[in-house]
């Protein structure tokens, strides 16, 4: 849900002053225990309420009897009582005019229908207080700043905290706090770690906008598996954004047995993935695809979280690591330039002859003898020809000077802003790289894996905040009724879409053999002949698309023919198209769909039959725009052919991301009265230009209106 | 070269019994005191010999003042001296009998052709009295079951050795050490590290095919730039495949940049990478991009060699690490196969009703109340449905009795064969696993990367060894003169390509424009129209192809045109070319080239004017046949249309392999005199079977013979 205009949930939620814990225990191993454990052993600087109308005290803190018998409302309540007591407890809150409750107890909307309509009470109950509601089935919630430890989190008694500048917000127990131990293995230092579980109301979005507005936070994570609140995100990656701080998220149930896994994991059918990958990338968050990689990069994105491109200088003292740092740079999309013409002369000049002075820079043995190499060659490089610089240092220990090279990279970075990465599998000089202030990784490839995130993050970000600046606010979700549609037939469907702009194929509806002779005697030959049926929205299967017609007698003979099958077929026939056959370079698709939570979905690429066999194709949401549009279709496999290829004119890729943006636009603008719309092929002609030689819009008819044109 | 019939060299180089360090120093930092340092400092077991002519002593052990003052014939020489004085010592080893010469010394071939020079006559030396050398600019040979440590590198005096079944060979003597470190900081024992330098003699494929031999390694990593002698690296892995143990490759120089940066390297220029990429799945050799991926499936591949398929089992504490896992799986190669009803009936004896007996396993928060939980799943788990169970325990610490996990999975492991491995952010629960024989990982990505290398590896030496075994030896190397290639003319290639099987369109030669009015009534129309010159290889570039030709006298029309265009050119025509338009489904591609290391090489894939700009092609070596090739034509972008797809017919994929089967074993039987055979558009007929629609051979007038057809 939308952040409502009360945002004291928020203070709650990171900094509670106290906190109430419904069915607290004295055992502090139960899940009613072990918040009180950890803030005891955390020393939370807030006051703790355990209720237990049985026990005077609780792990030696005085127990109230009840929530009403409490000095004065608490901040923040902890739920850990089952069932209909769950669903008391929060209304005892809600009347209480507590602003955040955390229903840690299992058994609700995850269970079933009965789970469920508790649930939707419990947010009924607290809606009408103006509380806000986490969970139910949550983990909990972990502020490392006060130490507001309202989690039962097994890990929390095993890594013990540090406050840091990292925010994780997670749908999953689990994955709120394995990020949190892989991060604080490596030192770092973890401020929230939040786990929404059944997000009932507030959902990772809330939270994840709540850390980028922590002028404290400098890096968020995030763990999903379905995203309830899009433009809470959005709103979230943007404030991240301006904020200059790195977004990750982690979304799982990619594969065909991980969604059947994630289907019985928390019921929710996923939203496409790749509409979700799509949606991620449009709005400047860095998708991941597991968690080694949500957290490797931290300590980078941390250090330096600015970069201002693509550009990879690479040094080492080993020719092997320089060969196979330029093999990683390119897997993790990054460029290694060569050096222009001034900066390789002064380089060489500070290497022994035999060395070449190109990037990646070999610094051969020469950094052996001589310690001063890093501050003789790093000045010569600047933002004019670098943008981040790779260290690997495969061969190093005795006679190399490590706190020397240290030093001199320190002050490259301090000097000109550019991040330094260092690769070493000597852990004594990755500790003195790292107390000199710079990044330090046993491995090449995570070094590199780092620095990728970092770039593509920047990249990702400017180009969201450009869309963000340049275009309306994206779709709130409507919740209408739920749809019920029917395909238009294809003379409808491409009539409605001319009325969008679409060019189509020269094309005619006849209704008898005279429309037919008409048609053949107006249009240019050849023509497809194909029976116009709004049942029957694959014609192909039944003989009902005839292509390559020349001859007038023959167009009314399989006219007659086909009108006779779709009464065969028990079908309504308004029709037999007639349409010329465009002499087409290449069939491609435009292809949109009406999405609940994203509104108009956009599917544009290679088109013809094979689409779904061979796929090559871009997913793009709103809001997207032209210059956004030919970047993505600059990924596809077909992109080559958008210059002039093997003598062939080049592929029209500017008038097809125009038509992309319109239809985009148009199926936006209808607001859910169109479901979906296909226009496969649309034919790239011979001269340049597009024409749609087939088309199939589908309806809803339970929206409010039916779209204009249609009849 | 192929390792010779005295294999002295070899007990030189693993098991050396007296070693003498010619250019011997007294300081242990520099090259020639750096190997006494680490033999005095690990106490090699044999005798150590340092020549000084200038010293009574080096390092406190006893110097003599030259090779021949020598009281007997040391196993290995080390030479640490520069320039001719290097040559000189090489002669006088070999005058003494020595067995085997490592070369330290740089300066020779990487230099350009004065060193390579004096490079040829040390090895002309060597050979001449059956001494091998190893060099010239070799880091050395480390033996660490004795500490023969005959090597400069740097990180050995920082990274302690322990002796274990690992062995490392690689062309680059920083990346010789690297692989040590990364697998001694894991705690693994290595027992050979060998740099091979120059290579001027031995090369990484001879020291590969030592180490596979030696009954106690388990285990062999490689780094390459370049592959000098393929057919030793075969009997390498055909040897390790016998012995089961796994053999990993890293080669660099992929991308652009790193090819360039390979050239600066070492001057060599590589193989076609694909060559390379096909030679080493061919051979059973499991190539990888990175030095993390060649080294972090150790542990696992060194404790579980054997796997009987892809089928994974999962099971998990969270509903999110479960899914994770079966997004991780696929990423890597593995299935997560529903289990068979009686499997999950069993299961779900022992987890609550709210938890589904699936795969992955979510065992839920039962793990917590019930720590025999293990116990009772895992004995429900065979061969019948599992190859390897992959735990994942996001949560543990206490609470959890991890011993009881890992006893039980031990037991498991042990009892049914199955890898299990773990993954665990919590170190002391890794360490419990590791305590019990089981490995562990931090990231669940690590843990999969190490479970998809394992199954890669049996599937990549299963299908090897199936190669091995059914067909010939491979091609060797017959260093003949330099070629001197020239292409035939279209009519020629077609009948040479018809002569070796080859299915053509129907085609006449047409002299005269008699014959074009012969060829239009006798062949089935339109036809194509084309020049048919030697010397015009890329005829539609100079509009000399024209298609879809149905009239004689427009045939007749265009032959004259073209016959004037090629005299325009300057070029010869031996005639016009009519060949019917064979209806096709698709465009195929088979093309064959020779390459002097691997023989005939093939390409097979998707065809046409684009096979450049947008690539779908594989690349076998020799040897394969038809399984192999049907298996390799399944992982193209086409394969979904080997079914039939949206109504079409299957492609002819078993034609096509056959085919390929057929024209490389025809190449490889031309034994060089074939350069290349470029067969596209090979048509894949509307009615199944294949016919080419053109061809291209290009022939080496330097070859012994002319290829029977040639006119």
């Amino acid at each position: 849900m939308a952040a409502q205009a009360g945002e004291d949930w928020i203070a709650a939620a990171l900094k509670p002053r106290s906190i109430a814990i419904i069915g607290a225990s004295d055992n502090p191993e139960k899940i009613g225990g072990r918040p009180i454990k950890y803030m005891l052993r955390h020393q939370y600087r807030g006051v703790i309420y355990p209720i237990n109308p049985g026990r005077r005290e609780v792990q030696g803190i005085r127990a109230w009897p009840s929530l009403d018998a409490l000095p004065s409302t608490p901040d923040l309540a902890v739920v850990c009582v089952p069932g209909l007591a769950a669903l008391e407890a929060v209304a005892a809150c809600a009347r209480m005019g507590v602003k955040l409750c955390i229903v840690i107890s299992s058994g609700f909307g995850e269970t079933g229908p009965a789970g469920l309509a508790t649930q939707q009470e419990m947010v009924s109950v607290a809606k009408d207080a103006g509380m806000r509601l986490v969970g139910p089935n949550s983990q909990g919630l972990a502020s490392f700043d006060s130490n507001a430890l309202a989690t039962f989190a097994t890990l929390l008694g095993e890594v013990p905290p540090r406050d840091g500048p990292v925010a994780i917000v997670s749908q999953s127990g689990a994955m709120s706090m394995v990020p949190y131990a892989l991060l604080r293995n490596q030192g770092i230092g973890v401020r929230y770690s939040f786990a929404t579980g059944n997000e009932a109301d507030l959902t990772v979005s809330d939270f994840a906008l709540a850390a980028a507005r922590d002028p404290e936070v400098k890096l968020i994570l995030l763990y999903l598996e379905d995203l309830l609140d899009p433009a809470t995100l959005a709103q979230a990656a943007q404030c991240a954004m301006e904020r200059g701080i790195p977004m990750l998220a982690l979304k799982a149930g990619v594969s065909d047995r991980g969604k059947a896994a994630a289907l019985t994991h928390t019921g929710a059918v996923a939203t496409e993935d790749k509409v979700l990958d799509a949606w991620f990338r449009q709005n400047g968050i860095l998708r991941v695809a597991d968690m080694r990689s949500l957290v490797q990069g931290a300590r980078l994105l941390l250090r330096a979280p600015r970069i201002n491109g693509r550009r990879l200088v690479i040094l080492s003292n080993s020719g092997a690591a320089c060969v196979m740092g330029a093999d990683a740079a390119e897997r993790h999309g990054l460029e290694v330039p060569p050096f222009p013409p001034a900066v390789q002369a002064a380089i060489a000049g500070s290497l022994p002859s035999f060395a070449s002075a190109q990037n990646p820079v070999d610094l051969t043995a020469a950094l052996l003898t001589n310690n001063h190499l890093f501050g003789d060659v790093l000045p010569k490089l600047d933002a004019s020809c670098c943008d981040a610089l790779f260290i690997s240092l495969p061969m190093s220990g005795l006679g190399y000077d490590a706190r020397q090279f240290a030093q001199d990279s320190a002050r490259f970075q301090e000097a000109t802003g550019i991040p330094v990465v260092l690769a070493c599998p000597l852990e004594q000089t990755r500790r003195i790289f790292d107390e000199a202030g710079l990044v330090a990784f046993e491995h090449d490839e995570d070094a590199m894996a780092a620095l990728g995130q970092l770039a593509r993050i920047r990249t990702l970000q400017h180009e969201a905040g450009r869309l963000w600046r340049g275009i309306a606010r994206p779709h709130h979700p409507r919740k209408g009724p739920l749809p019920a549609t029917r395909f238009l037939s294809e003379a409808d469907s491409l009539e409605l879409l001319e009325s969008a702009g679409v060019p189509t194929a020269p094309w005619r509806l006849c209704k008898n053999e005279d429309d037919i002779r008409q048609a053949m005697r107006t249009l240019d030959l050849p023509v497809a002949v194909k029976a116009c049926s709004a049942e029957i929205p694959h014609k192909s299967e039944y003989g009902l698309v005839r292509l390559g017609i020349g001859d007038i007698e023959e167009a009314c003979a399989i006219g007659a023919e086909m009108r006779a099958t779709t009464q065969t077929l028990g079908k309504s026939c308004e029709g037999i198209i007639v349409a010329s056959m465009v002499r087409g370079r290449r069939e491609l698709v435009i292809g949109a769909r009406w999405d609940e939570k994203f509104g108009s979905v956009l599917l544009i690429g290679d088109g013809g039959k094979y689409i779904e066999a061979m796929p090559d194709a871009v997913t793009l949401v709103q809001p997207f725009d032209l210059a956004h549009t030919l970047d993505r279709l600059r990924e596809l496999r077909i992109a080559p052919l958008y210059k002039e290829t093997r003598g062939d004119p080049p592929l029209p890729v500017e008038a097809l991301a125009k038509l992309a943006v319109q239809v985009g636009a148009w199926v936006q603008a209808q607001g859910g009265r169109v479901m979906s719309v296909d226009i496969n092929p649309l034919m790239a002609l011979a001269h340049g230009g597009l024409a749609a030689a087939d088309a199939l819009v589908e309806i809803n008819i339970n929206a409010d209106n039916v779209p204009a044109g249609e009849t």
